[in-house]
């Protein structure tokens, strides 16, 4: 029951939704959760990580594939498709144990048949390439039926088209699609395999959209015709030499595998990530559902098999947000990897190694030095976003915003996932291979950024977007200066290492060309950066300077204000701009991050404070909410905010649009959010390079709560019941493993199972 | 003729702007150019100087005293109303060479009478608290009239009502109304005595809205009738004790004086005026009535009279803009006082001195040292610049504009006229009696608002706002960095005199706290402050960091993009923001203050470049065009922009709405403006402690320009020529002035007359 999605019924106002609901895919592509028959009018889309296009001076954003799934069935002449037929029943399912998505819809047709009709894909976790549907049909009456299945070539596009001269043919049987972006002329293809149906009549026809086989299927009442197809997709970014030909023989191989072994070796991947990151919550199936959907939401989009692409803002769902990687990866979305499947963390953090030349040309264009990593990025590191993100609902023009030239935090955030890729996993060889060149690159670029005041010897940074984005160029946002802080010092601290472990390196990075800060420098900015601390009476940190001088009204109030649902908010002349009303988690964020470096009355504080002033305007802010609520001890507090987190994909009652701007999609970093609320917030796990902490605080309804976490190349079961915490070590031999649960000092040996009651007695057993 | 301004007929849609075009005053008060039968409706107003009020949150603003001018004439129980009567003739006249306001009027009535009405009027330049108004009314039939004159407690206010508990009376026949302001209850108190005519019937009826009196008079055919008020104005501020009792003595005494002995000494003050500020124009009569009318307007506001008030962007001619003394006063009327009247130069930067403490605490407010000056600076010399000075058109909200925050340029400009005003004079005691203590708290304010980048060795001023208010908070405005740069640098060059002069002061001023700027700092930041240098290519100075990377689009092509007639251009969402059109003169204005900085290509570049860019949407601009024309040598090109200044308040062309916000009344910048570009642009002249210089670039229009400047307590006269140059000293005794016209030196003695040929040669003779 908790692992399977269904949705009786068709109503057609939720094909955008359903399309991210149940979407599969498998880190190479995306394949969005639409059905057979739909085309690009219902968003169908098969999204490429990492294959990007821009369209004269429109957006930049991913590509589409070809569709290659496309099938419809034709009955007395009349299409059976849900938008148009006679529908008695009709299932969408979505299996996330196993990564299927199936439908079985049942028409009826004009000449009175109950015809049934069942669909079963699947994007192979085992061969990125592929995507293997298998379809039934049967009839209650014998019927003829006309099939038409192959690759719909009209691609729906935001910015597009962003394919050209596509070229259908059939080899020996094989349909195929190729074409070629308009930017850099990648080639796109897509070949399959049709196994199956028992054939009558057939033909090949091929347009300007598509190509397609038509076939007639005599159905006799009762008896079932089946068949296969087998989607084969490359691009020319895949190194595969002749694209065209890598699908035509993947398409081919995969026909000769056959469809049970193809799916028995994408199971078989699907239970190995299970038992990797499952998150096993008691006395609470709705939560168990949602947290396990926001697992696989993340799972479906792991570059697993690439390092040169990161996550999406939208992960794979298609093209909205430009396809490009915002700090929602590394502060939302990487600590799920990091505990889970360290292998895929350590991808999306070389990433932003070879990014690291995007981000000098951001920092350069600005005038800066060092690495500004791009607030959208893509595959070169260059800043996809815009000066003019958003339209104005009033004047219908296009607004200036400041998320490209402002939001310095993402260099910050940049760094903060290294380095806690790098404590968890102890990986010198990836601070080595360029972890190390990005956070002092990133550390250089704050130097160049802040400036000084000579008389109050401190640091300051002007004019800067905190998480926020409803106050723009803000001076000494807390957040912002708080991260900053944090970066210089891990940055001295891991120069100070390598210093001793690889004087070569450090060398060569702390060459210093005139204009450029050494080490001396970035030490003193490390000890000078002011940040503001929390008030003396209130506690309160306040989020930027004159934060406080802004008008203090009720989120009700504001709402009062709003004059056109989509209207912007933020921006110049937005209804919060001069308020206290903030978008999201800013300093709250701050209180997770650095949780040990304020007291729980300060925590306590700030949140109460904060809260009633946040409108959650973007999904990575309930999550943030759950953590520090957690953390305080009031994970009741929390629950309503790890719910609103974990569902915000099945419910789909995020925001669609701003302005005229379309947003939908999944939310990969809501889906972490749930992940990081459920285990690092109600679990309360913490770990750094010495020791694992836990600190549980469950919420009323759950018995207990189960996880998995890989630390140094170790696994441990976590299982955290309300009396007690579990601790079992997965490994054969090894160090022992320092823990620290409630502040008491455990150490667990290799296949050594700890428990710890939470009256405070640990006890180490077998 | 050059001394007339002129309407003839009636036109109700002129009826605002031409109680602007045809005021009178006398620097205490400012009488709007109404018709004696007009009420709040039609915008009647007599402004008070330097007297504010503010009614609960509303804009606080100056306070209109009740109008003792209010008089109707009724016939055949009509009233005789150019609104409502029928006229056959109508002209409206300002003589402004005595500063007499006058009217004439034919009714005629239901009863046929031709009825002639004359009203004169003057605010006397004698008597500050008087105004004095003489009337006559003849008829071509015998007709009985009824006369109704009195005080008009109806007062015209934008965000009143000020006064409150308004007390009507009749003091053995004086009318008196006395009432309080809201905020800070000063007394507010008009009286007035009437002279004739030959009563009839007469009555006193006091209402809320006034006191008049009602008198028939018996017209015989051809037989005028006359009377005239003496309206006596005087507030608790004037510190005479008890202001009814003035009043009262004010209008009894005047009334014992007579109408002709007051209108005398009234005009022999305006022929002192006129012998010391007129500026003669031969050749073009257009100009020469244009330009005298804009010194007319700088005359009728000048605060000869008090050195605690300055004088307001829209002069006296009612409530808008606040009624708050600009950077306008400075900038732009400052030279025409300072070379004319140096009297009056003395008191508007004594009301500097007197505001210090608002702008200490402006400062203080942002968190920054020294002195802050108000962007819009009333009484006290707190800002009462709002943060929502403007409303949005298309939403109907205020909008968050950053005239009070970041116009940091303010504070230069007040130490800039400062040392101008020192300059000219030579008037050390006025930098002793806190002169030197404002140019050190500005000096001291940059030091706290810079910022230092360590490894470029230089201090920044990041976000603020410059002379072109469409680019609001952006970083190194190269007008502001110019100006601070000037500031620091005569801060550090008259502190090293003070050390040598004044030891006591300066050991006083340097008086070092922990945390604020001595001696070593404001040395050292006047070394390093950054500022733009020319282009090496363009010549071009960028007008603040990455204006270049603006859209560079036509002014047409701007202004096709307006949907609303009155939508703000700038601010957040303005459609000249995130364009390279600018508002008004900003590096142009820095190459008429720093003219000799500049080589004449770079001036001429950075004209070229900037002119077609500015929309010219303040009246403080085209005159700067005009100056630097003339500059570079090309006077016809400064011509139009000259003609445009000179003639602002004569067409009443200038805007009038920004958004839904009134902005109409008089332009006292561009009046000041206007006499800039002819004498200082024109005629080219140029002085500081050591020399006047004169380079001189006539229009083609004009045969001769001659003015009378004051230089250090010495007068001279000065006759340009195409061909020569005319210097005569109009001092008995005293030193020579050195002359440097035309590059080449001269020098005058007392008495002596210097004939300088164009050519290139002097002589110097009686």
């Amino acid at each position: 029951m908790s692992w399977i999605v269904r949705e009786e019924g068709f109503d057609p106002k939720r094909i955008t939704n359903h399309g991210s609901k149940f979407m599969t895919g498998n880190g190479y592509m995306g394949c969005r959760g639409t059905l057979d028959e739909f085309s690009k009018e219902q968003l169908t889309a098969v999204t490429l990580a990492g294959v990007y296009d821009q369209v004269g001076t429109k957006w930049r954003e991913p590509v589409n594939a070809p569709n290659g799934l496309r099938t419809r069935l034709y009955a007395d002449g009349a299409e059976l498709n849900v938008l148009s037929a006679s529908v008695e029943k009709h299932v969408q399912e979505l299996d996330i144990a196993r990564g299927i998505h199936s439908r079985e819809t049942v028409y009826l047709t004009g000449s009175g048949a109950r015809i049934t009709f069942r669909s079963e894909r699947f994007v192979s976790m085992d061969q990125l390439h592929l995507i293997v549907n298998r379809f039934s049909v049967h009839s209650d009456k014998d019927i003829s039926l006309t099939l038409e299945t192959g690759i719909d070539g009209a691609v729906w596009d935001i910015n597009g088209p962003h394919l050209k001269e596509t070229q259908y043919a059939s080899h020996e049987g094989i349909l195929t699609a190729a074409a070629s972006t308009q930017e850099l002329g990648i080639r796109v293809v897509v070949a399959e395999c049709l196994e199956g149906p028992q054939a009558g009549d057939q033909e090949i026809v091929a347009s300007e959209n598509g190509i397609v086989q038509r076939i007639q299927l005599s159905l006799q009442a009762g008896a079932p015709q089946e068949w296969v197809k087998y989607v084969s997709v490359y691009t020319s970014l895949d190194e595969v030499g002749d694209a065209l030909a890598a699908a035509l023989f993947g398409s081919r191989q995969a026909q000769a595998a056959g469809y049970e072994s193809l799916l028995k070796a994408h199971e078989e991947i699907w239970e190995q990530h299970w038992a990797l990151s499952d998150v096993v919550i008691e006395g609470d199936d709705e939560a168990q559902l949602a947290l396990r959907y926001s697992i696989y939401q993340l799972l479906i989009i792991a570059p697993a098999g690439s390092e040169k692409v990161s996550i999406p803002a939208r992960g794979l769902s298609g093209q909205v947000y430009k396809g490009a990687v915002f700090w929602d990866t590394e502060m939302f979305m990487l600590p799920f990897f990091l505990y889970t499947q360290p292998q895929v963390a350590r991808n999306i953090m070389l990433y932003r190694k070879h990014t690291l030349d995007g981000a000098r040309r951001k920092a350069a264009e600005y005038g800066f030095g060092g690495a500004y990593y791009a607030w959208e990025s893509q595959d070169s590191g260059d800043d996809a976003c815009t000066l003019f993100n958003i339209t104005d609902v009033f004047t219908g023009r296009p607004m200036r915003t400041y998320f490209r030239d402002k939001q310095i935090h993402i260099s910050c955030d940049v760094a903060h996932g290294i380095w806690e890729y790098y404590k968890l996993t102890g990986d010198t060889r990836f601070l080595l291979d360029g972890g190390a060149e990005v956070i002092w690159e990133c550390a250089r670029f704050l130097y160049s950024y802040a400036c000084y005041y000579p008389l109050k010897e401190r640091y300051e940074l002007l004019d800067v977007t905190g998480p926020d984005e409803y106050h723009e160029r803000v001076h000494n946002n807390a957040f912002t200066n708080y991260m900053a802080r944090h970066t210089l010092r891990m940055a001295v601290r891991m120069m100070d290492e390598l210093a001793e472990q690889a004087p070569a390196l450090h060398a060569e990075l702390t060459r210093q060309p005139k204009g450029v800060p050494g080490m001396n420098e970035i030490r003193e900015i490390a000890e000078r950066l002011y940040v503001p601390e929390p008030d003396e009476h209130t506690a309160v940190i306040e989020q930027f300077d004159r934060y406080h001088q802004l008008e203090d009204i009720s989120l009700q109030e504001l709402k009062s204000r709003i004059l056109q649902s989509n209207e912007y908010l933020g921006g110049g002349n937005g209804v919060a701009t001069t308020t206290q009303i903030i978008k999201q988690a800013d300093v709250v964020l701050l209180m997770h991050l650095f949780k040990d470096e304020f007291a729980p009355a300060i925590k306590k504080a700030n949140w109460e404070f904060y809260e009633p002033r946040t409108e959650h305007g973007s999904s990575l802010s309930p999550c943030v909410y759950a953590l520090v609520a957690s953390d305080i001890g009031m994970p009741d507090w929390a629950y309503p905010y790890f719910k609103r987190t974990a569902t915000i994909d099945l419910t789909g009652d995020s925001k669609q649009y701003v302005g005229d701007l379309y947003i939908g999609g999944t939310h990969p970093a809501a889906n972490g959010g749930a992940w990081m609320a459920a285990v690092l917030g109600f679990g309360g796990l913490q770990a750094d390079e010495k020791e694992v902490r836990l600190n549980p605080s469950l919420p009323t309804a759950w018995s207990a709560l189960a996880f998995k976490i890989h630390v140094r190349g170790h696994a441990f079961d976590i299982r955290i019941t309300k009396e007690d915490v579990l601790v079992t070590s997965l490994a054969a031999d090894g160090p022992e493993q320092a823990f620290r649960i409630q502040g008491s000092a455990v150490s667990v040996s290799p296949g050594q199972t700890a428990m710890f009651s939470l009256n405070g007695r640990v006890s180490a057993g077998s």
